[in-house]
């Protein structure tokens, strides 16, 4: 397998023949996009300016200089990530690709940004979708990436307390292989599972497999060890603890801005052994609405509940309804959840829900949602290559502004894709639920124009963060903030806190030279 | 009613009579103390100093010289304060006591402090139990100590998303009497519930009802409102978000170091219509904790998962038993709780547990329970007029090293009750559970010495700290840091997030005046 250079995940993998002929004509119905599709640079022909640093003799063996591994390393994976990467529009790139082998490589690099200045940028899997990893700075300083997937051992595991402790660079699958001889598991799967690292859900605090409760990586975290510029920072293993603020809170969502997290304990769990899941149909999104919140608020825990709306139903699971399908799943290693999800459909038909008549352990619209799931980011970059705008954004919201913020939210997409694009779609699925509010995540579809596609979503994504920030959402509820959020993480922050971030910062770096410009303003 | 000076809660509600006499027959058979007991000082013969600086004229209004009033403010409410207000020894009182109104009195409180150098200890209900609302710097300079208790009430119901915003000065019974007609509960119950308020609970990361899932406070908060000396930091109303550090958890557990928290949105739950009770005994302490372990992973959720060693079941729940006594509750307003009870009393009986026959809605043992765990600051009152020792301490560590910082814990306490007080007991209960450990929570009964009981438990204090630090666990699992356990947080701290701790409260506190040497040293 090889990944690819300028879009997701593995080249092999990518959306072809009969898939991607049905591909385009589904979408096709969605936003009319180009006839024709283009194929990616070569990544010789983009010129890649050399390197303007080398490293120190002894770190040299860590370090590429390879203009095709820095190309590869330059963008995460968003759609202006990958429409730029089309284009061959690369003006930052790493001078150099630093692999360490242990944590002490990472020290030793620090060590070296710091005592010239020059930036370091933590790398995982490279998904960021916020422009997270991206050496872009208003000084232009030099950048070494420091991509951490050789870190990528399970170095402990404690089967009494259910925990392992785990290097940061490794990703997902690799992760899940470890633990599978000791019948446990994480449970973590983010869309982007397979490409992506334990570091980097905590540095970004990822959002995860779970609708309620341990829904973003934070919950699933026992301590940490944090390479700082100012020291090694690890945190005892405690199951819980209230002396003083958390430490592990400061650094998980910190973005590779206050440190390197090398390693961490996680909490671990068995293997689902009873599952129940069910899809429920809605005539009305209102009443779909009210009944998510219902079973949100009940405390029967389901590990997945998620609405779509009729247009992400249509498109991802292939169901067509007028109001919303709200897809159910209950699962445990302990004991029979039957009865929980019984409970669940007797609160959605107590608000007009149409549930099946037994539900089964698997369920045709969840599954199919699942494993399109799974390969949107590959047609994402197929559609792109027909100048097909697909992109994503999300937030969270209390239930009492649900209603106002999804109209504003929706009509701002609408009337900026009616702008940029002429047509269009914006739907909208909750990825997870709390009993004060949903996650809503929301989805454009939309025909671009070769060569101006990056604009063209700017002025889709600038309409509706400025709809979330005017109705009370986060900028982000599992996205990260990296550069791409930070007007509007600026405006949300209380100011107070923001200052107080950015002198925890120079404590921990004082050169300044972690992830400059992420979260908080560059030295 | 009027609080106690020197002690616990209501004058009114002291033991005294039949429940003393029995009290006093209980506790001699653990710890044979002084015949005779021993009367407050009155609050007139302790020669407080006059105050040492007088508020502006804007001011005054909200402040008080009193000496009484300030005497009452000196201490929190563990058992070295109430025996040091027992022999008259409060070498550091608050120069004045201000009770602000309206959250722009607690800027302006803040600002004069500022513009002074003098310190300004926030104060909710007094029940610090780690020396967390004294006055007692090393440069000695003036205090005035905030007390928040005019700030009240519940400013805003949203009933959709079930939460509140409440001012942070309301006690525990104020606030559910404002919640009750909107039939919704904050259902956090410390044991200081009735004299403790919610910002002391956030500032504290309280501990509350539930054993499982919100075990502290943290949990439930939504969003907060701060003032700090360099702005007021509010958060945004989420129900859960990704961006950035979280700014709540920077101030939950800043124990009055950052900021003085004056409103929060709360989330809150409906009042439990189903509810299912038992108590489970066992024979041997290992396999109660075994037991004890598999309901705590079994993914059941109980809302009380209590085990009692036998010294704890005897003395508190009058039950006697060679291993222990797990007390077990579930409740939920939505749904039937019977069958989850079920099989954690199976999950039990696999261990060796012997179960009632019949679960029912009550259980004697618990009941029991409950009452003596509201009874007990009083009785402890009580027992230290005669000159008993009564106190706790608690931790938290993962299930694999549980054993060993027991036993270590328990031998620790052991000998230096020998040591400091000749003989003595040490029980030990788990107040909350978690799939990767307990929260042991240890009580010492012991004979002291009038006039040196202090010092006598400082002695064990200081062993039994120890014990924990070298065994994992945390210094403090809902008792917060104040300045009493300073030492060991130190030391329990990773290095570089004190030092971001630090530079953080140097940005947002730039004069020094907030609770001057709680969490971080001052400067």
């Amino acid at each position: 397998m090889a990944r690819s250079w300028w879009g997701w995940g593995n080249v092999e993998d990518a959306v072809r023949g009969a898939e991607l002929d049905a591909l385009l004509a589904r979408a096709r119905a969605l936003a009319p996009g180009e006839p024709t599709g283009h194929e990616p640079p070569d990544v010789a022909s983009l010129g890649i300016p050399a390197a303007r640093l080398s490293p120190p003799p002894s770190l040299a063996a860590l370090c590429s200089a390879d203009p095709a591994d820095r190309a590869a390393h330059a963008h995460g994976k968003a759609f202006r990530d990958v429409a730029r990467n089309l284009l061959g529009d690369l003006p930052h790139v790493p001078d150099l690709v630093a692999r360490p082998r242990a944590e002490r490589d990472v020290v030793d690099l620090l060590d070296w940004c710091s005592g010239g200045r020059v930036a370091a940028i933590p790398y995982g899997g490279g998904s960021s979708v916020v422009g997270g990893i991206e050496p872009r700075f208003e000084d232009g300083r030099p950048a070494v990436t420091i991509d951490l997937t050789r870190l990528d051992r399970v170095l402990e595991v404690d089967p009494v307390s259910r925990a392992a402790r785990i290097q940061a660079g490794v990703l997902g699958p690799h992760l899940e292989d470890q633990l599978r001889p000791h019948g446990l598991t994480l449970r973590h799967f983010p869309q982007s599972f397979e490409f992506s690292t334990l570091g980097g859900w905590l540095a970004t605090r990822a959002g995860g497999h779970f609708a309620t409760l341990a829904t973003h990586i934070d919950d699933l975290v026992e301590s940490m060890r944090v390479v700082t510029p100012s020291g090694v920072a690890e945190s005892r293993r405690l199951p819980g603890s209230g002396a003083g603020p958390s430490p592990d809170r400061l650094f998980l969502g910190s973005e590779g801005a206050l440190g390197i997290i090398t390693e961490a304990w996680m909490r671990l769990r068995e293997r689902p052994r009873w599952r129940a899941k069910a899809s429920v149909r809605f005539a009305d999104y209102a009443a779909a609405v009210a009944a998510t919140r219902a079973v949100a608020q009940s405390g029967l825990h389901p590990a997945n509940c998620r609405l779509l709306d009729a247009a992400e139903a249509l498109v991802n699971a292939g169901v067509a309804v007028d109001g919303g399908v709200l897809v159910l799943a209950f699962e445990s290693a302990d004991h029979p959840v039957r009865a929980s999800l019984e409970r669940a459909l007797e609160l959605c038909r107590d608000h007009g829900g149409e549930t099946p008549d037994e539900p089964a352990d698997s369920d045709t619209a969840s599954d199919t949602w699942r494993s399109s799931f799974l390969r949107m980011p590959y047609q994402r970059d197929a559609l792109a290559r027909h100048a097909l705008i697909v992109e994503t954004f999300e937030t969270s919201c209390t239930w009492d502004g649900f209603d106002r913020l999804h109209r504003a939210v929706t009509e701002a997409a609408r009337d900026a894709i009616r702008d940029v694009a002429g047509n269009g779609v914006v739907t909208c699925r909750f990825t997870h639920v709390y009993p004060d509010g949903p996650a809503p995540y929301f989805t454009v579809y939309a025909p671009g124009r070769w060569g101006a596609m990056v604009a063209q979503w700017d002025g889709i994504k600038t309409a509706v963060s400025e709809a979330i920030a005017a109705h009370g959402g986060t900028i982000t509820h599992h996205h990260a903030v990296g550069r791409d959020h930070r007007p509007w993480y600026d405006r949300q922050r209380p100011g107070p806190f923001g200052a107080a971030l950015t002198a925890a910062k120079a404590a921990l770096d004082p050169a300044g030279v972690l992830n400059p410009g992420v979260l908080v303003p560059a030295p």
